[in-house]
């Protein structure tokens, strides 16, 4: 059941936009048996559109067309396809009603543009209940599915719209299932040395990585016939998976690091306070992200600058002088100092060279020292990342959530002190 | 001179990998007045490569086809050309003399296979001195440029090769001007009817709007052959967007809100704290993104509970428990609290109801008290945003920066004190 995806848009012929949802979309349709073959990438021009959609229609079993469905005037999707295919737009009756209802309530009328109530002769509107009006066509009998290019209303016709009715449409059922391993500390390169006999030895089985900094991703598939079969192969390939990545697994499959830890300190009772240097925050941004954290998080604080750091947490002006404000001492105090202000059982501080400037020889860009405050002890520890300031602050936070992590998983305070 | 390119790879279609060298490739391609007007992604499949270069030659001016250059079995995009093509391989002597030079140097010798060496009859190598063996091919008249996937090599053969390389076959030069205007407060809908008439009445320009939530992007392009001319219509439409929007473009072109802000306030010597409770830190992970933001930011606070507004702050029990945290009076009193704690003049404190749970009917969810604290005074004010928990802190955070702004340039004080 292979198909294609056009994404409509001058936006994304300009380069100005990074085409996420037509890979959101393949990434779906893939996992769900029904591979993309092709993603068309076309401006808003009524001739593009209108020759990519015929093309699309001979040579695919589907096309998703993505985009141009709004109410500005950029927005020619309807009008086009009606040409196209020969099929005169129609004022769709319960779109308008909607409108109308929509109109009396909101004073911010432009928002509810008569246009959108008007689809091509045919159109199955995908989700009546919805605000945008994606639509299911057959033509020539190939499902032609248009949808908006808003990443979130796309996802939510994808999921729970076009993948259910595609099945509709497949002769022959297969079985896939899949695994995404979300790993943290290995390069993509080791990962796949490590990986280099599994995958020729299982049928139907293929294991895929891609990098979603600071994380590399590890997805293991399974497709085929036998559902019993898939089942066990899965299964196997799952168990190897964990225990060649081990510890350095962070999350698996829509779980984050940041909701495992909370999970984890829910679990023992325990509640966290951060304290943040170079990270400026994002790791707060991070926990606070997940709804419930309240649960589990108590607050934190961000000193920025060396005052902050005395006038905040009591961190000493001995040790700012003495060791500096990128030191081991600086981090413990700076946990210790927001544990007992905040009165929690486990911190974390952070505090660096996210750089471009303020390197040393002693401490260059990517100086990075994180302090772990438990009910029995802290502990700091000395990284060096590198990259762009954006990447040392993005990695000095994920780790010092993994170093939690670890900590509450297996007892562990850093490398140094991590069982073999 | 609109031209097309043709990405390679399994990882395209399946997903996996985001098409962004594909993506800074037409960006580029753009400004230099080259545009792309079709992006196409397919898999590693020598029928889908053949169909799709033979279209493209019949299309377009020029076309750039990335990626499938490697050593590895699944490279195909040599073999595929020269058979689509009717071009034999042949072997280039001074590739392969390089590839032996440099297994001599290095053990790693799957790197260097022969294969590298074997191009399409007619093949011109863009780099001679570099690693990757991109190549022009001059086919009917088109030119074929044919790039290495990874990024930085593209990178280096676009700009410093492909680009150069294109204007010889331009017969007339287009000039193009561009500015994008980031506007927070109206929808897309809005910017664009305030805009009908300005597109049709100029010659030569173009008006773009894409959503990057909160921001709207909007973007004036002018083009044509006579450089005075569109300098002229740039300016003129400039100058008329710029009036049309108001106070509501936020940033222009590369910058951010962010680093208006900073700009701002260095311009005043002024230093910002922060206080955030429902953002979670995510207004100071914005401003600590910033490389020199410890020139006008000195530090932050999380009190994501009750306690924390408390102990770091002093927020009174007496304004907890009569007016809540989420109100007026608790987020002057943390605004108030870290200027006093941070010892800056400027400071923005945010408490609010991000959801999805912990809404009531005099507060749902989407209610955000922001409070701003200058030099002469303290004022807060109610937002009702609306969203999923992670669009409400978005809103949240930019609203609160763009409060800051807009005192910073204009003297008010959120909407109930701004002059019209």
């Amino acid at each position: 059941m292979h198909g294609e995806i056009i994404a409509i848009g001058d936006e994304l012929v300009s380069g100005k936009v990074l085409n996420t949802t037509a890979s959101f979309a393949a990434n779906k349709l893939f996992t769900a048996g029904c591979q993309v073959t092709r993603i068309t990438s076309i401006g808003d021009n009524p001739d593009d559109i209108e020759e990519c959609l015929l093309a699309a229609i001979k040579r695919s079993r589907y096309v998703i067309i993505t985009g141009g469905l709004g109410p500005t005037t950029d927005d020619i999707t309807n009008e086009v396809t009606s040409k196209a295919l020969g099929r005169p737009q129609v004022l769709n009756e319960m779109i308008l009603e909607k409108i109308r209802r929509a109109k009396q309530r909101s004073a911010n009328s432009v928002f509810l543009r008569e246009k959108l109530a008007w689809l091509p002769e045919g159109a199955e509107v995908l989700n009546p209940e919805g605000r945008a009006a994606g639509y299911l066509l057959i033509h020539q009998d190939i499902p032609l599915f248009f949808l908006p290019g808003v990443p979130k209303e796309l996802e939510d016709h994808l999921i729970n719209r076009v993948i259910p009715m595609l099945n509709r449409f497949v002769s022959e059922k297969i079985y896939i299932r899949q695994q995404t391993f979300k790993v943290f500390g290995l390069s993509e390169t080791e990962i796949n040395s490590l990986f280099e006999k599994l995958e020729s030895s299982q049928d139907g089985l293929s294991i895929g990585y891609y990098p979603n900094f600071p994380e590399v991703n590890v997805t293991a598939t399974v497709k085929g016939r036998d559902s019993g079969k898939v089942a066990e192969i899965f299964h196997m390939a799952c168990n190897t998976i964990e225990q060649l990545l081990g510890r350095h697994v962070v999350a698996v499959n829509q779980e984050t690091l940041e909701e495992v830890v909370g999970r984890l300190l829910l679990e023992k009772g325990g509640v966290l306070s951060l304290s943040e240097s170079c990270t400026g925050g994002l790791v707060s941004q991070r926990v606070t992200s997940i709804p419930g954290s309240s649960g589990w998080f108590e607050g934190g604080v961000i000193t920025y600058s060396n005052k902050s750091k005395e006038d905040f947490l009591g961190v000493s002006s001995k040790t700012l002088s003495l060791y500096g404000a990128v030191s081991s001492r600086a981090a413990m105090e700076m946990a210790d100092g927001v544990k007992g202000l905040a009165g929690t059982g486990y911190s974390l501080a952070i505090t660096g060279v996210a750089g471009p400037s303020g390197g040393t020889t002693q401490k260059p860009v990517g100086t990075v020292y994180i302090a772990l405050s438990t009910p029995k002890r802290t502990v700091a520890e000395r990284f060096q990342f590198t990259g762009t300031r954006h990447m040392i602050q993005i990695l000095a936070a994920e780790t010092a959530l993994d170093e939690l992590r670890l900590h509450l998983s297996y007892g562990t305070y850093f490398h140094c002190n991590r069982p073999a």
